[in-house]
């Protein structure tokens, strides 16, 4: 069973904190934020405002946030030490299940990205299959540090609209 | 952040069961008998509820239940298929770092447990670390069935308790 939206609408600061916690990874300022401007009409105005409160917050936020995702088969995801959201996602694009090869290339990508741009390579892993982000990480390797922070942000947002979608119902 | 006992008494059952969720292991249906019964006055009457609900349940749902844990260090573990909850919990156990001789002695055990009860072995990993749990599991082996379902459930109440504590907070 998924939490009612009217419920979220008309509960606590905390709680709404709590329901939400998961849709920005380890980041409960992003839904802090927005819990004063409701009621929200449906789950697409309520993922807007929680974009809005990352677009809005200060460059210092948004780097905490990209940084708080895990790398994708990187060392948390060996440990068993993700989120339950990430794990569960890392999963569907079929990153439980890697080659050591792939892991090597995995590895060797994350690292060299996150020495070009500061933080980890975030893609929304349940739009993308195992073979499509392995294609697509030397290409966003390639981008410029002020694109691949827009990516960045936006793959965060579609991240945090299915999780959304998933643990909230509309009525 | 933690959900507030007040929130949850005042929201609706479809949202208070998705609060309660997690709480026994894929069994909504335990939250859903109890929603009925709100409000509650703390954490400790909303977790006797839900532990009567389960005490009044059929034996087959009782066996549903006990039935939906996961083996310790078995298949789904290893597979990092585990819900949130029984993945930290297994962890915080030490059963994230088995040796091999170690696998190979909970895989026998629990095989053995299956097979002489019909269900999986239950212990609440938090209240216990992986020896004391390999050296409980040949004593609890030697029971007579009636004995271990009911300690099954008492571990599954034990579970369920430091779960909602952790989910929910008074106020």
């Amino acid at each position: 069973m998924s939490f009612k939206l009217s419920d979220l609408n008309a509960i606590s600061t905390a709680s709404f904190v709590a329901v939400c916690d998961g849709f920005f990874e380890h980041s409960p300022w992003v839904a802090e934020r927005v819990a004063l401007f409701r009621p929200y009409g449906d789950r697409d105005a309520l993922h807007r405002a929680l974009c809005a409160a990352v677009d809005a917050a200060s460059a210092e936020e948004k780097l905490g946030l990209i940084r708080s995702h895990p790398d994708l088969v990187g060392e948390a995801a060996q440990r068993g030490d993700l989120t339950s959201e990430s794990a569960r996602e890392q999963t569907a694009a079929g990153l439980a299940q890697v080659s050591p090869a792939e892991t090597a290339r995995f590895r060797e990508l994350n690292a060299a990205y996150w020495a070009r741009f500061g933080f980890p390579f975030v893609i929304c892993a349940r739009e993308n299959k195992k073979d499509v982000i392995l294609a697509t990480l030397p290409i966003r390797l390639a981008n410029a540090p002020e694109v691949e922070l827009r990516i960045a942000l936006d793959e965060i947002g579609k991240i945090a609209k299915l999780r959304l979608f998933d643990a909230i119902e509309e009525g």
